[in-house]
């Protein structure tokens, strides 16, 4: 389908239509703009040394549990702070946590991640907070990239899609974009880029978020280009490049 | 979710989001813009007497092996009529059936309608073609609906997503939103409707069919509330109401 020399874009709105897409030597962005990317992009950007993305909170406690390591334990279920844990999934608790390693799990973000990390050539964060970073990151690579949103629960939420929209829109001299998602997340980015917080307070995600106190969260993982770092999975590491 | 006495509409992206919503007591529009639902509207609109969709090209073959019955064979796969069968999946052939059966079966939509047939309470077809036509009906039934785009091989499509867009929005005084789909179709929606064919041209699917010459095809399918009928599944058949 790409009639061009230029590598491809395309984006999966849920982590579910990862498997129609063979990610073989293709870059996975993963983001989960409420908060899970948004928490690992901060907390590495302020003196974490590194986040370890699980699936369960059985595996996080694992981590916690290893001597010497000095793990702790972060996330949340259905938007809440896991009991036990450490902390949560809030940015500003990640980045009060300088000089540790974090061992974390969400809902939809972690999920996400460990959905293409077997098959990807490489998984790197995303998120408005570090935008720009990670544009010029994808530019330098020359290489094939699916944006995966982590959605909720398997399904589409608006904040991770129009991220998707706005990543794909800085892309799109150096890209290909291959399939309508692209069309749809970049047209909807476009048409809200300037009341994006206003948008979100109608958003599922942002009202369910919203009972839980958290409107400061929000409105910090929608700042744009707040920090330069690029988190990328090495190994089973999130470390910046 | 919904703090209102109104009905929900929610929008599935793709079929498969379905299997994440239950569909009992519910008014389920399938939607396949590019062409199976507007063949259906357009063939039932002009004298067809019912459309049997079936999801197997085995299946559509029995239909037309019956004695009596005098069913037509129609459909297609990847974009292409199926070998041996009587007509394709062009709006301008079904509208020539007049007075004939037609046993039904394409990529997307015939899938997507067996993929709610069994749950929803209702299964009624929609399309830009009759978009009015089915926007008074929801109204006059003050049940929960869901419309289910048909999407392309369990993939997003543009076409199908801004259909449901321009419904919701159609709705949007006696329904209660549900889902963050509904916002990011309906501003899709807002931010192309001066140009729909045009954006769709950019659309994979589009350039898909363009390769099979079906342009006219494409063009009549986006004119808006050009039939009145109402297409819905008694059974196995699709009838007007």
């Amino acid at each position: 389908m790409n009639p061009t020399q230029k590598p491809t874009l395309e984006i999966c709105l849920t982590p579910d239509v990862v498997s129609f897409i063979d990610l073989t030597g293709k870059i996975a962005v993963v983001v989960d703009i409420f908060r899970a990317t948004s928490c690992m992009v901060s907390g590495l950007a302020n003196g974490v040394t590194h986040v370890v993305p699980v699936a369960t909170i059985t595996d996080a406690l694992h981590y916690k549990s290893l001597k010497n390591e000095n793990y702790i334990t972060a996330g949340e279920r259905n938007g809440e702070k896991v009991e036990g844990f450490d902390i949560g999934n809030s940015p500003f608790e990640h980045m009060a946590q300088v000089g540790k390693k974090i061992a974390m799990t969400t809902t939809n973000g972690t999920q996400a991640i460990e959905a293409v990390k077997t098959t990807a050539e490489q998984v790197i964060i995303g998120a408005f907070l570090n935008l720009k970073a990670i544009t010029n990151y994808l530019k330098s690579q020359n290489k094939d990239i699916v944006i995966v949103c982590a959605g909720w629960k398997g399904r589409f939420n608006a904040e991770d899609s129009l991220f998707a929209g706005a990543l794909a829109l800085k892309l799109k001299n150096d890209f290909w974009w291959e399939g309508d998602e692209t069309l749809f997340a970049s047209h909807s980015y476009t048409s809200v880029k300037n009341n994006l917080a206003k948008m979100l307070k109608h958003s599922s995600h942002y009202k369910r978020l919203e009972k839980h106190g958290v409107e400061n969260d929000m409105e910090f993982c929608l700042e744009i280009d707040k920090f330069e770092n690029v988190p990328i999975l090495k190994e089973h590491f999130l470390v910046n490049l």
